[in-house]
C-alpha cells in the first residue's frame, strides 16, 4: 500500500492522504462509535483528482470505501486496515442553482442542510429531510437512497435525482448530468448508482430536483381507536387533502406511552389509552385555506369514527412539542437500552398482525421482551425497537430472526430505507429472490469485476 | 425457425403463434402504418410460458421484439423477418387493487386507460395519462418510461411503478413485485427495465402507486408577452399553487395561430397577437378553495405583467375546447404535411435562443420552411413540428442534423419522452457521452450477451 499511497499523494496533494492518529480519531460509524481502521483516508479536491486516484487504485487491485457524512446505520461506511477511505469532504462546492427549471447543481460532499436552506434562499424547496440533515451529505443520500418523513408526498431520494455523475472503479468518470424533468435519450444510467451504497461507483456530482415552497403546513396530533381506524384515516386524509398530505407518522400506544407518562419526558398531547396516534401534516401556500380544509377533513373523520380524539398545533412549539415525542430517539435509547432498532417495511394492511405476532414471540422467547413501534405508515415504514435485556451478538441475530423471517411470506423488506450495508447483507434473501440476487451480482461483476467499490457490502461474498 | 416454432407451439398452444397474413395484417408501427414482418408472432399466457418460449429462443439463439399496443413513435417495435414478435395482448389481467397501500398489481398487457378507470372506481387515480391512452399498454408505458401532460406534477412512468417482474433473454424470471414506498434491500432492479424498450427484459408484470384523486380542476389560456414573462409565469404559478400545479403547456405563436385562425380549425378563444400561450392547470379536491386561488394566481401574474390575457374555462366544454388546439395533431399534419415531428428537452432558460436559432437555420437552408412549437414547458419538454416541403430520407436526416446537433451543446437531449428506438439511435452520442454509452454496452452485455432481445434498438450494433 505504500508506494500506492505515495502515487495518490502525487494527485491529492500533501494534507490529503492521512495516516496513523489522523485516521483513527474518526468515527466511522454512528451507531457504534467505531473509529476508523482504514489503511489510509484520500481526500481528492474534485472529479478529476478521485478519477486519477480510483486509476492507481484500479492497476493496484486496492479496495476502497467511501465516506460521506458517515450517519449511515448499517455499518456501510466500516473500513479495514487493508482498504482505502475515500472522503469526499473536500467536494462542497455549490455549483449553480436554477429557480426558472427549479434545478441545484451540487458537489456530493455537501451536507443535506445547506441543500435545503439554499433552496429556501430561492423561494424554493428541497423536499428530502431527515433527522441527520446537518451532517449526512448529498453523495451519502444518494449512494443510500435516503427517505425520511417527506415520502408519502415527495417520494425518496431518487426522485429528486435528475443527473448525477459518478466515478466507475477503474476511475472512468461517467456523466450524467441531466437537467430536464423528461430524457428518455437511452438508459437512465444514474439509477445505477443511487441506492446501490457505493458498491456500483463513487458519486461525486448532482443536478438535484427542486420543488415550489410550502408556505402553510397544518400539524395534528390524533389518536385512532383501531388498526382498521388507522388505515381508513390515511386514505380519508389522502383523500381529502388531496395530494398535500405531506406527512402520516404513526406511533404505536406502545411508543407514545413511553416516551410520554411512562418516562415523564414528554406532557403527552393526548391521553395514552388508544392504540394509536398519528401525526399528520397538510402541506399547503395560504394558511387559511389549508386550515379549513385540514379542519373540515379532521371533522369528518371524527364523524366517521376514524379518530377519537385530536390536537391541532396552533403554534410552531406546539408542532415542535407534537414532533418531539415522535423524534426523541435518545428517550427510546434511555428507556430501553440495551435496544435493537430496526427499519423494515411492509404492505400496509399486513402491519398489524406482523407487529401482534412479532410482539407474541418476542414474549414467548424473552418473559421481559419489550417492543414498541412508530413508522411512516403511508411508506409502508415500520422503525421498531426492541429490548431483552442483551445486546450480546448471539441474542441479537435471535432478535433479527424474529424480526425478518416473517417478512418474506408478506412480501415485506429487511430494510425501507437506511439500506443494507454489512449490518443486513445476510438477510438479503429474505426480501429478495435467488434470481434477483444473481442479477445484482451480474451488476457488481458487471461495472467492479475486481470488486473494489464497498466490498462485501450490501452482497455477501459468494461462498 | 421452423422447428423452433413447433416448440414454442408446444408452449403456447394452438391460435397462439401467428404466421402469414395473420402477421402481416398486424400494423407494426402507429407512425408509418407499416405491416409487421416479423418471422412470427408468439402470444404467451402468461410469464411461465414467456419464460419458456424464452429459453427455447435463447436456446436457438432466435432475437425477439416485444410487442405491447404499438403506439411508439421512435420504430421501437420494428419487427424483421428472422426475429419472432412477443406480443403480450393475452397478459391483460388486473390481479389486485389496495386502496389502502394506493397499490395496482397488473399483467403488461392491460391498457393504460383500464388502468386509470379502474382507480378512479376505487376514488383514486393513476396520474400518467397521454393520448394513446385506449391503446398503449403498462408494459410499454414502463419500456418507454412514458411522459405526458402531468409529469411536472406526479412524474414519469419510473415514478408510478413500483415493482415488476421481467423475463430476461434466457428465460429467467425476475420478480421485483415490491409493494412498498419504501423499500431499499439492495438494488433496485426495476430501474433496469423501466425505459430501456425491451432490450434488457420483457415486463410481464407491474406494481404501479396510485395517488389520491383529484376532483377539482381549473384549467385556463393565457398569452405572454415575452420569453422572460413566460418562465416568470412558470415560477409564479409554482409558488401560487404550491404542488397543485398540475400542467403547463406552452403553444409557441406560430402553433397557436396556425390551428386557429390560419387554418380555420378552433375559434381562437384569445388574439393570436402574443408569442406565447400556455394552458395551465390547477389540481385540488375543494372546487371552490382551488378556484379562488387559481383567480388570485392568475390576477397577480396580470399585475406583474407576465400575462397580457387569459381565458379561464367556465365548464368542461370551455376546457375541452382549450385542449382542443393543443392536441390537435391532425390540424397540423393535414396543415404542414409532409412534416417532420421531433420530441427534445433542454434547460429551460435556453428555449427561446434555441427554437430562435433553429428557426433562422430551417430558414436559411428552405426558403419555403416551416416550424411550429408546442411543449411541456414545465418539463424541458418541446415538440417540434418542421414542414420544408419533402420528406424524402436526406431531407429528414438535413432537418435532423439542425434540430438534433445544437442540443449537444446545450445539455439537451434528443428524446424527451418517446424514446430512441430506431429513429434517434445514431443521434444518441450527441445527449450522450462515451463513457455512458460504453456503461449501456456493458449493461446490454451483461443482460443479454447473444443480444436477443429488440437488439439494435437504441444501441446501434458497433462498428
Amino acid at each position: 500500500m505504500k508506494a500506492l499511497l505515495k502515487d495518490i499523494l502525487a494527485v491529492v496533494g500533501p494534507g490529503n492522504v492521512l495516516t496513523g492518529a489522523d485516521v483513527t480519531q474518526r468515527r466511522v460509524d454512528w451507531m457504534t462509535g467505531a473509529p476508523c481502521q482504514a489503511g489510509a483516508i484520500v481526500r481528492p479536491a474534485d472529479t478529476r483528482e478521485l478519477s486519477a486516484v480510483m486509476r492507481l487504485c484500479h492497476a493496484a487491485d486496492q479496495p476502497v470505501v467511501t465516506h460521506g457524512g458517515l450517519t449511515g446505520l448499517v455499518h456501510g461506511s466500516v473500513t479495514s486496515s487493508d482498504e482505502l477511505a475515500i472522503s469526499l469532504e473536500r467536494l462542497t462546492a455549490i455549483e449553480a442553482v436554477d429557480p426558472v427549471s427549479g434545478t441545484m447543481t451540487v458537489q456530493a460532499g455537501v451536507p443535506l442542510q445547506r441543500v435545503q436552506e439554499l433552496a429556501d434562499d430561492h423561494d424554493l424547496q428541497f423536499p428530502l429531510d431527515l433527522g441527520a440533515r446537518g451532517s449526512c451529505t448529498i453523495g451519502g443520500n444518494i449512494a443510500t437512497n435516503a427517505g425520511g418523513v417527506r415520502v408519502i408526498r415527495y417520494g425518496m431520494m431518487r426522485q429528486q435525482v435528475l443527473g448525477l455523475e459518478a466515478v466507475l472503479a477503474d476511475g472512468t468518470v461517467v456523466s450524467s448530468m441531466n437537467h430536464m424533468l423528461k430524457n428518455n435519450a437511452g438508459y437512465d444510467l444514474k439509477q445505477l448508482f443511487i441506492g446501490s451504497e457505493g458498491t456500483l461507483g463513487i458519486v461525486t456530482r448532482a443536478v438535484l430536483r427542486l420543488q415550489p415552497k410550502m408556505s402553510s403546513e397544518q400539524t395534528a396530533l390524533v389518536a385512532c381507536p383501531s388498526f382498521e381506524a388507522l388505515t381508513g384515516l390515511l386514505q380519508h386524509m389522502g383523500h381529502s387533502l388531496g395530494g398535500s398530505l405531506g406527512t402520516f407518522e404513526v406511533m404505536w400506544r406502545n411508543h407514545y406511552a413511553l416516551l410520554t407518562v411512562e418516562s415523564g419526558r414528554h406532557t403527552p398531547p393526548l391521553p395514552t389509552d388508544s392504540p394509536f396516534y398519528v401525526i399528520v401534516e397538510s402541506l399547503g401556500v395560504d394558511d387559511e385555506a389549508n386550515a379549513t380544509r385540514f379542519g373540515q377533513a379532521l371533522e369528518s373523520a371524527f364523524e366517521a369514527g376514524l379518530i377519537v380524539d385530536a390536537v391541532l398545533a396552533q403554534s410552531d412549539s406546539q408542532r415542535r412539542g407534537i414532533w418531539d415525542i415522535r423524534e426523541d430517539i435518545e428517550g427510546l435509547i434511555l428507556n430501553l437500552a440495551p435496544l435493537f432498532t430496526f427499519d423494515i417495511s411492509l404492505p400496509i394492511p399486513e402491519m398489524q398482525a406482523y407487529t401482534d405476532q412479532l410482539e407474541a414471540a418476542l414474549r414467548r422467547d424473552w418473559s421481559q421482551g419489550r417492543m414498541v413501534v412508530f413508522g411512516h405508515l403511508g411508506d409502508g415504514n415500520l422503525h421498531v425497537s426492541i429490548s431483552v435485556g442483551s445486546d450480546a451478538p448471539d441474542t441479537r441475530r435471535a432478535v433479527e430472526q424474529l424480526v425478518y423471517t416473517p417478512l418474506a411470506e408478506l412480501g415485506g423488506s429487511i430494510s425501507a430505507e437506511h439500506g443494507v450495508g454489512l449490518e443486513k447483507r445476510d438477510y438479503l434473501a429474505l426480501s429478495r429472490t435467488p434470481e434477483e440476487i444473481a442479477l445484482m451480482r451480474t451488476l457488481k461483476q458487471a461495472l467492479d469485476p475486481r470488486n473494489l467499490l464497498n466490498r462485501h457490502k450490501v452482497l455477501a461474498p459468494e461462498a
